[in-house]
């Protein structure tokens, strides 16, 4: 099984209501996730994309992507999403496409912050775009701790 | 039906994703509402409640005190979440409870301007508790327009 593949799968078993949101893994480069889901499930009041909904594929793309980093580097920790901060720029009104982006030096001042304390924290950002442009900017601040 | 009936029933048909959460609309008396949710469509892989689920159940709150009070003044208008910020502070083990409580200065402040340009923004802070201790706030940024 791919990487991308294990990880939709384990967010389907572990996390149930991504499945409720059809949340899938769409691509990753080793720096880079994307996750998206269909509008369907996930709309509002006003047949656009549900400001929960868009919160839930920020957050998990940003999870995600520390996720497979730290398996590829067999750092079996947990992650935990300690705070975060939403803008929602324009209405979302298709399929819903989220990007995660790594900094490779932040990663790797985190990762030797996490070797030496057993702990470390680290801030993803998340856009969700439509059309090209940005639609959601997403920050997270994770924790990973062992 | 009882406004807080309505209310169930517009967020479910609206919002779908949170039939799929299971949302209730526990109580409203004026100033003051509580929504709750189950833990088990919206558990995470640490067997704790969704961070995306908790933000949901947060941004809800906000969205139908705000909802209900405008319907109390006979003032039909959407109401849009624009910004918004969440702190995790502890797990939520068990039943997710939030609620969100109006100031009612800033209320009155806020319907000024709403009658003064058609448009006004509204902060509005909702506390996920456990335990009567607050597991997750949550503060949003709606804007109110005709």
């Amino acid at each position: 099984m791919t990487r991308t593949a294990a990880l939709e799968q384990l967010l389907h078993s572990e996390i149930p209501i991504s499945r409720a949101m059809g949340i899938r893994v769409a691509g990753y480069d080793g720096t880079s996730l994307r996750l998206d889901a269909p509008l369907e499930p996930n709309f509002n009041h006003k047949s656009t994309a549900f400001g929960g909904s868009l919160y839930s594929l920020a957050v998990l793309c940003g999870w995600g992507l520390l996720h497979l980093k730290l398996a590829e580097a067999r750092l079996h920790k947990h992650i935990v999403i300690q705070e975060s901060s939403i803008r929602y720029l324009h209405p979302v009104t298709r399929r819903m496409h989220a990007e995660c982006r790594l900094d490779e030096e932040e990663y790797s001042r985190f990762l030797r912050t996490l070797h030496k304390h057993g702990r470390a924290r680290f801030a993803l950002g998340v856009t969700i775009t439509q059309d090209e442009r940005p639609a959601v900017e997403f920050t997270g601040r994770y924790v990973v701790h062992g």
